[in-house]
C-alpha cells in the first residue's frame, strides 16, 4: 500500500467520457488498497478559452482577476471527477487551491509555491477520502487566487506529492514517456525506463513539452519520483528520479529539436562596458525571453553579437535592436528566422570527453553548417538551418548509439 | 454619499457587452461619490448547463460537488466584472463567497447564511474599491463551499447589504418594479413607488418572481431598503421597505396569480386522528411541495379534503395518493390541473374589513366560481378555473382602485 499522486492533463480529462475514465484508473489505484491524491488541469482547450474571453474585454486583463477567472478551469473538472467517482460509490471530494493551502507568491499568471499546507489533504486522505484537488491554483498570503503558469498543474501535483511525502507522483499525458528523441522525427527513437532530475531539466528547457520544468526543479529539490506515463495506456513510461548507479548508463540519454527560434545579430557594435546592456534592457522591457548569446570579438574594438528569441517574438525584437543600432552606432542589424536548435542531453557528458566533437564530426559529415554553439554541463546544443533539423536529430541519434535494434 | 448594494441578475451578465453596460452603470455610481459594493448572478443560462452537465455524470449528483461546480458560474461573472471596471480605469476587485466570509450551514444546494464576517469587504471599500461579489455562493464552517439556492444572488445582496450597514440594496432585474399585477395580463396595472416587506414576502410566495422570497425575509429581519428596479433604465424602481406612515395608503396593492398549480381531493375519509398524517407524509418523503390544504366536514365522521402541489407533481401526488386512499379507505381521489389561483395582497386588510367580500362579489359579477379559499392577515387567495385567470386579475385590479388613470 503506497500514498500515490496523480496528475491527469487537460487531454484526460477534455470531456465527461474521459473524466469518467479517469475516475476508472483512479479508482483501480484505490482498489488495490493506495491513498490517492489527484490533480487535474482544466478541459483541454478551456484555459485558452477564458484567455480569449479576457482579451475581449481587454488587450491587458487585470491580472489578479484573470486568475479568478482562468481558476475556474480546474475547479470545474475536480467537481465532476469528484461527482463521478462519488457516483460509482468511491468516497472522493474536492479540493481547491486555497483549501489545500497551496501558499503561493503574489506573482498573479506566473505564482511560486512558497509553502504547502497539506493538513487539510492529510486529514481527507486519513478519512480514506479519495482528495480530487485542482491544479494549477494556489493563493497568496492575503488570500487573493494565483494561478502558477502554463503547465502549472504538474507542479502542483510534484509539490503537494513533496508536502504529504507521497511514494510517487505520477504524470499521465498524452504521450507515454520520454524519449531519445521526438518520434515523430526520429522513428527509431526508443522510450527511457529512467531519466534523471538533471537531464530533465535540460530537455525541458529545450521544447521536450512533457512536463513544466519548474515541476522538475521541485521533484529534484524534494527527491520526488515521478513516473510520466500515459492516460490512455497501463504500460509504464518514463521514471524521473535522482541520478543514482542503478541508472542505465547512456552517455547521452536524449536528442531534442526545437524549431521555434530565431536570431538577430548586431554587427560591429562598439567593444565597451554597458552595451550589452543597451542592447538587452529594450528586449527585457518587451517582456521578451532570451534563449541563447553569443559574442564574437572583432579586431579594432568592435565586436558581432547575436542572440536567439522566440518565432513569435522575432519581429519585435528586431525592429527593437534596429532603433538600438543608431543609438549605439552599430554597423548593421540583420535577422533569421530559419532556423532551429539541435541538442543532446546526458549526464554522461560530465565524465566523457568527446561529445562535442562526435556531435560536431556528425553533422559536418551531412554537410550541416554549425551557426552557433551553446553548452551546459550536461548538455551541447547547435543552432543549424531549419530544413536541416529532423536530419541532424536522425544522424545524431544513431551517432550516440540511441537507435533501438 | 452613499454606501450601496448593487445587485445584477443573469440576464444583466448574459455576455461581455451587457457586462460592460453593468460596469457603465456601476461606475456611474462610483463617479457620484458612493461606495459601491456589486453582486452578480452567473451568466443567464450557465448554471441550467452546469446542472445538465453534472446530471449527464449521474442523476443524482453529490451535492457537496454539484456546489464545488455551480460557484465557478458567479466567479467567471465577478472576475469579468472586475477586469472590466480595471480597463476602464476604475480600482475594482472581485471578492468569492468564502473570501467574503459568507459562513453557511453545510445544507448543499440551499444552504442559509448563518454569519457573515464582511472584515474584508469594509477593508476594500475603505481602501476606495470597487468590490465585485460572486453571488450565490458561501461557504460552510469547514471551509466548503455552499451555494444558496435558486435566486440565491438576491439574499446574498441584501445578507451583505445588512452585514456592511449599506443605505440601500439595488437589485438590478429584467423587469423595472413590482407591479399592483402582471402587466401582460393586466394593461392598466401600475407600477408601485413601495411596497412593504410582508406584501412582498406574500407577492413572492404567489409567483411574482422578482425577488428570491428569502432575500426578503433577510431585508426585513435587517430592515434593508431594497429597491428593485430595471438594468436596462434609468427610471426608478419600486423601494421595498418597512411599513410606514409615509407610504401610499392602499387597502390592496397587488393581485397576483398564478397558473402553476393543480388540486387533488381525497373524498369521504375517515375523520380521525393520524389520517392527515397518513394523506401529507408519502408526499413530503417524495419531496413535493404542498401548498394550499382544506378539509370540509361532512356527516357521518367522514370528511373531503383537498389540496394544491404545483402543475409538475401532479401526477406523481395523485398516484401516491390513489396508493393511500387504499389503505384509509377513502371512496375516491380525483385531480383537477385546469385551476389558477389569484390572490389580493395588501397591508391594509389589517385595518379595513369588507376586502374578502369585495373579492368575493367581484368574482361573483363575472360568473367565475371559487373552488377553494385560503387567506392570511395581508391576503386573500381563491383558487378557480384556469380559463378565468386573466380576466379575474383584471376585475379585481378595476375593483380595487389599481387602475391607472
Amino acid at each position: 500500500m503506497s500514498l500515490i499522486v496523480q496528475k491527469f492533463g487537460g487531454t484526460s480529462v477534455a470531456d465527461l467520457k474521459r473524466i469518467r475514465s479517469v475516475a476508472e484508473r483512479v479508482a483501480k489505484s484505490f482498489d488495490q488498497g493506495n491513498d490517492v491524491v489527484v490533480i487535474l488541469s482544466a478541459m483541454a482547450g478551456v484555459t485558452d478559452d477564458l484567455i480569449d474571453m479576457a482579451n475581449q474585454v481587454t488587450v491587458l486583463p487585470d491580472k489578479r482577476e484573470l486568475d479568478v477567472l482562468l481558476a475556474t478551469g480546474e475547479q470545474t473538472t475536480a467537481a465532476l471527477l469528484a461527482m463521478t467517482l462519488q457516483s460509482m460509490s468511491y468516497p472522493a471530494k474536492s479540493i481547491l487551491g486555497y483549501q489545500a493551502e497551496i501558499i503561493t507568491n503574489c506573482n498573479h499568471g506566473s505564482a511560486r509555491i512558497v509553502k504547502i499546507g497539506a493538513d487539510r489533504i492529510k486529514e481527507l486522505i486519513e478519512k480514506r477520502n479519495i482528495v480530487v484537488m485542482a491544479g494549477f491554483q494556489g493563493c497568496d498570503p492575503e488570500g487573493n487566487i494565483t494561478t502558477l503558469g502554463r503547465g502549472g498543474s504538474d507542479t502542483s501535483a510534484v509539490a503537494i506529492a513533496a508536502a504529504i511525502k507521497a511514494d510517487t507522483c505520477e504524470i499521465f499525458t498524452d504521450v507515454d514517456g520520454i524519449y531519445t528523441a521526438d518520434p515523430n522525427v526520429c522513428e527509431k527513437a526508443r522510450k527511457l525506463s529512467a531519466i534523471s532530475y538533471d537531464e530533465m531539466l535540460e530537455m525541458s528547457g529545450l521544447g521536450a513539452k512533457v512536463l513544466q520544468i519548474r515541476s522538475v526543479e521541485f521533484a529534484k529539490k524534494y527527491n520526488v519520483p515521478v513516473h510520466v506515463r500515459s492516460s490512455f495506456s497501463e504500460e509504464e513510461g518514463t521514471m524521473v528520479v535522482n541520478e543514482d548507479s542503478s541508472m542505465e548508463r547512456l552517455i547521452v540519454s536524449g536528442i531534442t529539436h526545437n524549431k521555434d527560434t530565431a536570431r538577430i545579430t548586431l554587427k560591429k557594435v562598439l567593444d565597451q562596458p554597458g552595451v550589452a546592456a543597451k542592447i538587452f534592457s529594450p528586449i527585457a522591457d518587451a517582456k521578451i525571453l532570451v534563449d541563447m548569446i553569443i559574442q564574437n570579438t572583432r579586431a579594432e574594438g568592435l565586436t558581432d553579437l547575436t542572440f536567439t528569441v522566440s518565432k513569435k517574438d522575432f519581429s519585435k525584437a528586431l525592429e527593437i535592436e534596429k532603433q538600438v543600432a543608431k543609438e549605439i552606432g552599430a554597423e548593421k542589424v540583420f535577422g533569421d528566422e530559419s532556423i532551429a536548435k539541435v541538442s543532446v542531453t546526458g549526464v554522461g557528458m560530465r565524465s566523457h570527453s568527446g561529445v562535442a566533437s562526435k556531435m560536431f564530426t556528425t553533422l559536418a559529415g551531412e554537410n550541416i553548417n554549425i551557426i552557433m554553439i551553446s553548452t551546459s554541463e550536461i548538455r551541447i546544443s547547435c543552432i543549424i538551418e531549419e530544413k536541416y533539423a529532423e536530419l541532424a536529430v536522425r544522424v545524431l541519434h544513431k551517432a550516440f548509439g540511441l537507435d533501438k535494434d
